[in-house]
């Protein structure tokens, strides 16, 4: 008789990683395993001892339907990196004794680059003990940086909110821009790889032009160039849409909202610096030195939430590598990660894999230079055909009383 | 026979003005009118003599579907205010002269109280020399802030995308805050009204606790008893979700945002404050006062545009105000401006019904101060009785490569 899965979810929310927690969860019963514990708050809740039993909260399909739809971590979250094995035995021995207390055999994490190295520490330590828990992780990040993958649940959706969300705001400045000029500058997410803000590109089609300038981490940002491109573009239009990576850099390496008083100094609780405030800096400064009216847009924490227009691709796939997981690890895979292999382009098809995790370095996947435009200020048309598919079809949402429904823990 | 049709638009965009421009070219044609023309950006494009023939780019009914569900004015909008008739006569000979030579029975104008200015003064002049023209308003603002009206349309969507968001912000926030505090403060649009910030209350059902704490800025805001509630608030629970108003002001009369340094003093082009900071000062300062983990968010032109999330309510509103104001001038009536009247609260049932525009005092319509909570920190369930019948229903965006599709002129 098989015995328990357990299944935890880590890192940033995206409107997707309880679609991957359904597809765990429904595999699992399918597959005949007891038990589907859920951790609270990944592995660091697990260390507290709280967990809850997942049928309790999944009671039909109905619930499936509803948590594919929900967005951010139904189990809640944690940030926590795992000491090397050598530097604490302690806290494995504790994870392990509640493992075998609850007779798991598959431990399910849903993540980004710390989960799947919480996943080679614990596969590691059950090697080294001699224990039989299989360890197989699930990718998932907004920002489309994990190596292997060609590309992570949760970047799809992100992308279909912010090619939506650019063109309703460029429909908002060309509707307000009679004789007079308007520069709109869009703040979108992605510290260092361009994949979201190259999104912005989504938006042009044949009933919009798209934003006139797309600024990606991966190239330097010239304050000077980008004015002049400003400056040319007013000459010929009266709206003009600015999409800027949050962490655009300088030349010199300093982050364009470190140029912001009073902002660069601001930590988070993770230490990392805040990187608001680019949209707000650049706006303020072309209204300051071309004098036209100016307006600042963060998307903020709505791009990677924003279930209510998920892409119907995105949540298929991040349930397929949960459920992928779970038949991985019942297979006896462990120290594994699910990948998402691209098989066709024309018609787009995918197909899971699996991948090792010992030789997954920490490298971030950046945008190639060639899917950036020579002069840096747009993506190419092989980085939409290579996005386009990742937005396709919609999941509408379970709408109770006008607003989304979600399925909660209480 | 007919004479023909002119509509313009003017003011802030919302998700649905361009659903009652559909509505007035229907009714228009329906009507027997010959031509349905369209002012560019208003009233100061048709000084511009700059104007189109709408059936040019509105061949079918597909394209009025299109139209509905396009976010910001198609035909452009402006800020302009007319003269008063005595100070300057010329102004208005040149206008009579443009809407006679484009044989012009019936102005139809789309807009909010500026919008309702144009129409009594153009109303007046007819009268004064002799004209036979009809002139009548159709209200728009996503402010609600019309009197005489129950409600505006455009305000139905905003809501549901604010009560939608505001869901999905919260459900980010409880995710991520495990063993830490995190406080997330959401700036909403509504400079004097609170409708839009109340809306934020529409989060809140079986699967959602709402925010925390709601604050209009009919009352004032007291910083010090703020910083108490949060206090207070993160003893009990550690994400906690503020819903403030970009207008929000100290009890001494200045703006909150006025306290962040650098911005109180940025004046956009209508040489109104610019209002945007609010939210990322009293993230800063709770950081600093509490210490905890803080992030402002603004909705921004979200708020106004997002059009794929709309009301089916307010869209078929839009519609139906749009065709009633052809319909009044069509029968004869002049300066006035069409209104919904709710005829019944349950079943929602609502009706068009017709003002003077001379009656229109400029007043802004706020939230009553019994729907609002004793200690102003919400919004009463008078309050969510009223919005919530406005918030129904989808309008589900025609999707075209995974993008929703506008109609746009060319």
């Amino acid at each position: 008789m098989k015995g328990n899965v357990i299944v935890g979810q880590s890192g940033g929310p995206t409107a997707v990683i309880n679609s991957s927690l359904a597809g765990v969860y429904k595999t699992a019963k399918d597959r005949g395993f007891n038990k589907v514990y859920g951790m609270r708050h990944g592995i660091q809740g697990f260390l507290d001892e709280s967990y809850i039993d997942l049928s309790k909260y999944i009671k039909n399909n109905l619930d499936i339907e509803l948590l594919k739809r929900t967005p951010s971590a139904f189990l809640g979250s944690c940030r926590f990196k795992l000491p090397e094995i050598h530097e604490d035995r302690e806290i494995y021995e504790k994870i392990f004794g509640i493992l075998n207390k609850l007779e798991i055999d598959s431990f399910i994490y849903i993540g980004g680059n710390d989960s799947m190295d919480t996943i080679k520490k614990l596969s590691d330590y059950a090697v080294l003990t001699g224990q039989s828990q299989k360890f197989v992780g699930v990718p998932k990040t907004i920002d489309n940086d994990l190596a292997l993958t060609d590309h992570t649940p949760g970047f799809g959706s992100a992308a279909k909110y912010i090619g939506t969300a650019v063109k309703e705001v460029i429909r908002d400045g060309l509707g307000l821009s009679y004789k007079k000029d308007i520069v709109t500058i869009i703040e979108i997410m992605g510290r260092n790889a361009g994949w979201l803000t190259g999104a912005a590109a989504l938006a042009k089609g044949e009933d919009c032009e798209g934003p006139d300038l797309i600024y990606l981490p991966e190239l330097p940002f010239e304050v000077e160039k980008f004015m002049e491109k400003i400056r040319a573009l007013l000459k010929k239009k009266h709206s003009v849409v600015v999409a800027v990576s949050e962490g655009i850099k300088l030349p010199d390496g300093r982050y364009v909202c470190e140029l912001s008083a009073g902002k660069g100094d601001y930590v988070d609780a993770f230490g990392h610096k805040q990187l608001s405030g680019t949209a707000d800096y650049l706006a303020h400064l072309v209204a300051a030195e071309v004098g036209c009216k100016t307006r600042g847009v963060e998307f903020s924490t709505l791009q990677r939430s924003a279930s209510h227009i998920a892409s119907r691709v995105d949540i298929n796939e991040a349930f397929m590598v949960g459920g992928a997981a779970v038949k991985a690890a019942d297979e006896g895979d462990s120290g594994k990660m699910v990948v998402i292999d691209r098989v066709s382009d024309d018609p787009y098809q995918c197909a899971t894999g699996i991948y090792d995790v010992h030789k997954i370095a920490n490298d971030e996947k950046l945008v190639p230079r060639n899917w950036i435009s020579k002069d840096g200020t747009y993506v190419t048309e092989d980085f939409l055909d290579y996005v386009k598919p990742l937005i396709q079809g919609d999941y509408p949402p379970v709408m109770v009383d006008g607003i989304p429904r979600h399925l909660v823990l209480k």
